[in-house]
């Protein structure tokens, strides 16, 4: 089942804002059978919509397209497609209920622009928004699928997850596919490429093979189509049995876990806690445990010691032990690690001490040296790492590898 | 000018790559006076490209290729534009030594696919890779220009800045752009286009203005195209005057700014510091100020205070504080505020409790509420905010409301 996304606004032509959307939109398609075969980004032009939109209908079965359903003038997509599918726009109740309801949870009034967001096409099965004031609309013709969503990106995936998939999978008969993710870190993704060599070149032609790397992370995709279900994962199971062995140390999760929702699941089966002292991650750690709802069973709190002040008063770190290490040595982590455990009066406590950049690095310590440690009930461990010259990357790497220490270390 | 701009790559209709390529050609491209009217983004299929690039050609004077270029058998966008140009591959010998020298520099071996890189169309211009093996292609015909060029990013960045621009300058009169951004926050997109609607109405025709919304934050744009620049600087400078007093409530910056860099700036001109003591946002506060280069010489650290345990201890604050308000209260982010100030011994401090879901919420304190305090040298501030249900959306809200009330409290 051939797919084009349209992606609309000026704002993704001129380049103030980077089409995620169609990145995800043609993940989450092709993971469940659909050929993503041309993305268009086009401005809020009613000749470019229209022609874009004609064009694509005449090639592919699904056309999706994302953008230009906001409440100002120069949101246009819900009147040229109107114009298209020779419909008008009527007044929807239940729409404007729930766009009320959407205002009210925020203090805001309803206007007349928020009104005519109610306003929706007559021959369309319209799509509810959970999460904003823009419906989603679905055109049916006698040979494609036109949906239109809004384009703010969590509005759109909540859409799709939860209304517009669900319904292209009731509407087409998809072929067979099975994914399979394996989750690594601690590896590059050309070494790791190395490792597994031979096991990839023993892999049957139907299961297709993808790395998928991110700052920190390379994720190893298994892919099956047209094979049936359960005999796709009994051999993709049986490929993974292989693989295992060769990888294990770097292996973090499977599938669409994150790793700190596999921390959280593990502390909350231990009833254990965490804290954290953070000097050069500045709070990303704290920040990457706390987004997963729940997390405040797990995670008390933190101290960001980003002075060498900070550190002496709220961690307790001797000035002298600063002194005599630095602030980026083995000696202080540790000593961050350990008071922040006792002082926060939880089960383990995670430490970084780190120069970011991009100045405040040395000969002996560059630009992206970083030290974390773990203190757990019965042991303390550190690691050095140097993460390169980037900052935001620098911090990146840093809470990811603070994490994955963690994970492996839970007693 | 008209520019389509198309991305060729199985990788990014898919989702394994997000297509950045296209927004910064865009961004670069706009920003001198070309007009972007569509991104394509196609497989690495022969009659998908073929297809795209003729109807591309059929409408548009500039049309750039990025992909599908590199030394294996997938690559095959050289082959295609040599048929489609009659022109044939021949050894350029200027290409194969500095292909030459650039795997010599990174101890690599030329072997036949690099040596198959210096194969290049006898009819077209060819464009020098500083950082790369595959080298750039200009097709010029009798309605418009194809340019060819690598789908690396850096190798494509590269090439653009120091050849291709320069010579689209040359070849092109190119209209005068001129954009202003001006930044706000504290206001729904429908409420400030109901805002300024009048002045909207009396904008002329040659300035286009475009609402840029993302959590918590709306840009506006103004753009005139083909007015002389410093006439269009004054235009757009006498309508900004007359919309700043309509919204200068939530203005707080301009152009290119963020948040955090402006309050870093402030700050830093004032020689004053700040900390932060944050519940709900769980370190995202201080993750975002930490991101700018240099924090460190205004931001101390903070506490993140997830448990009413920490919030006692390392806060100070009162149990019977606690029991009488709740963590979520006036009284107890006021004096979460005040006593963070204290302890980290800064001139400012931000202080957040609020509850981010999806669990915890009560008629009286529903999910997305939120208080945030200021302390400032000479005073405190504080605001109630209800965010709404969705848990991160709320901490990033949080976390950019936060920031604005400290940025207009800065003394």
């Amino acid at each position: 089942m051939n797919v084009e996304i349209i992606s609309i606004g000026d704002e993704l032509l001129y380049g103030k804002t980077i089409n995620t959307n169609a990145a995800w939109i043609g993940e989450q398609l092709s993971m469940i059978g659909f050929e993503i075969e041309k993305v268009s980004t086009i401005s809020d032009k009613k000749d470019a919509i229209e022609q874009t939109v004609t064009a694509a209908m005449q090639s592919h079965t699904v056309v999706l397209i994302t953008g230009g359903l906001g409440p100002t003038n120069d949101d246009i997509t819900k009147h040229v497609l109107c114009a298209m599918f020779n419909t008008q726009l009527e007044f929807y109740e239940p729409a404007y209920v729930t766009i009320q309801e959407f205002l009210r949870a925020r203090n805001g009034e309803m206007n007349e622009n928020n009104r005519s967001q109610a306003m929706l096409p007559k021959d369309a099965y319209l799509v509810r928004n959970d999460c904003g004031t823009a419906w989603g609309m679905w055109f049916t013709t006698d040979s494609s699928i036109v949906i239109s969503m809004p384009g703010v990106p969590f509005e759109m995936k909540q859409m799709m997850s939860t209304y517009i998939i669900p319904k292209l999978r009731e509407t087409f008969v998809l072929p067979a596919i099975v994914h399979r993710h394996i989750l690594c870190t601690g590896i590059a993704e050309a070494k790791l490429a190395h490792v597994i060599a031979h096991w990839e070149a023993q892999l049957p032609n139907f299961i297709h093979l993808a790395y998928l790397p991110s700052p920190g992370v390379v994720k190893l995709r298994m892919t099956s189509i047209g094979v049936e279900v359960e005999q796709a994962k009994q051999l993709i199971a049986q490929h993974e049995a292989a693989l295992l062995p060769l990888i294990s140390e770097f292996v973090y999760g499977y599938d669409e876990q994150t790793l700190e929702e596999i921390i959280g699941e593990l502390l909350l089966s231990k009833q254990a806690t965490v804290s954290t002292a953070e000097s050069c991650t500045g709070g990303t750690i704290a920040k990457t445990i706390v987004q997963v709802p729940g997390s405040s069973k797990y995670y008390t709190g933190s101290i960001i010691a980003y002075s060498n002040d900070i550190k002496i008063k709220q961690l307790q770190i001797s000035p002298e032990l600063l002194q005599t290490h630095g602030a980026v040595s083995k000696q202080v982590v540790e000593a961050m690690a350990v008071n922040c455990k006792k002082i926060c009066n939880t089960n383990y406590a995670i430490a970084t001490s780190g120069i970011a950049g991009p100045t405040g690095g040395t000969t002996e310590k560059p630009v992206g040296t970083v030290w974390i440690a773990i203190a757990c009930p019965s042991k303390i461990i550190s690691q050095h790492f140097l993460f390169g010259e980037h900052r935001e990357r620098t911090i990146l790497r840093t809470t990811i590898a603070a994490l994955n220490m963690l994970q492996k270390n839970i007693e």
